[in-house]
């Protein structure tokens, strides 16, 4: 039993892990299904055995996986400084760097899908929604605790998240670092103007 | 002779205007080509007659389309204010404006799509990067009016597109006018920092 169960959690988390890589490099709709469950080394049987809802139910599923995968890239970057400025600065570069070794594909997992899902998928554009506010949250807390404002710390947060997105877009688009790396200097600038002064 | 090349241009026209605003909508895959020809009152033979390239084809003319739209929306933003920080958190208002009276649907004309050619469709690639330019170029010429460098128009021109693309994707997923508004502040504050004092 102990077997089985083990060999079912396994073409699971395939399937979650494939769809996750699948939807980052082109978003939902450009993943076939049965090309999703062949590289995942599945069925469509058990497709619909562990998602009975389908391809959106596992996309749910795999937004959640990205979400947790890039929460893990933003905390490793967040505490290379104990400066926040610095800190962003640092992760832009960490970003950029895991970009072009991806060959500019493996930018941020949901972008894609979330624009795809506006209006037309609510479960799938809540998942994504929900990745972006935990996301927000681990910036959030390191600029509380390097003593900026609440106020100030989920604006700016909201701010670092979306100047990201967009110049990992243009950065996959153009093939070049540039993008975040202007972004990190931008973004290390407007956090250090609202960073208390120390005595 | 006059009337069939009109009716000729009329159908072309149609064909890239709804492609792009499909687009818009959910990017390239998303938009499936029969779908596409019928709301355009078109035929399949009309599409192949115009655009022998089929689908790919007709999405770098409609990516061409939405980057005249949107850089026409640029052009009007950037010109409610002298000062480029007050210019750039107007603009901001206005994106975020016609965002939500288009119940959160016509946000960038390119993001979804040019997240989906990365490494996939070059000449799509290609015609969304030369939009990306274009916009670019425009908010570098308004702070190279206001006085600042060469170099920091081109840099803050690059963060301010990007965080405005990041803006509108979470702002779509949202559906909240706030990650483009709080953009505008932090941007504004940004460009200041850079303006030259006045004598």
């Amino acid at each position: 039993m102990t077997t089985t169960t083990t060999a079912a959690l396994g073409t699971r988390d395939r399937l979650i892990s494939t769809a996750s890589r699948l939807m980052q490099h082109g978003g939902y709709e450009s993943t076939p299904i049965k090309q999703l469950v062949k590289e995942a080394g599945a069925t469509m049987g058990s497709l619909y055995h562990f998602f009975p809802g389908g391809k959106q139910e596992l996309a749910v599923a795999a937004i959640a996986y990205g979400d947790e995968e890039f929460a893990e890239l933003l905390r490793t970057g967040l505490a290379l400084h104990a400066d926040p400025a610095e800190a962003v600065g640092a992760l832009t570069e960490l970003l950029a760097e895991a970009l072009e070794e991806s060959m500019w594909r493996d930018g941020c997992p949901v972008t894609a899908t979330a624009l795809e899902s506006v209006g037309r998928m609510p479960e799938v554009q809540a998942a994504c929604a929900a990745a972006y506010a935990n996301w927000e949250r681990l910036v959030e807390e390191k600029l509380l605790a390097c003593g900026l404002s609440e106020e100030d710390s989920r604006d700016l947060a909201m701010t670092v998240l979306n100047t990201l997105g967009g110049a990992e877009t243009a950065a996959q688009v153009g093939q070049s670092r540039t993008p975040l790396l202007v972004a990190g200097r931008h973004l290390s600038r407007l956090i250090a103007s609202y960073v208390p002064a120390s005595d």
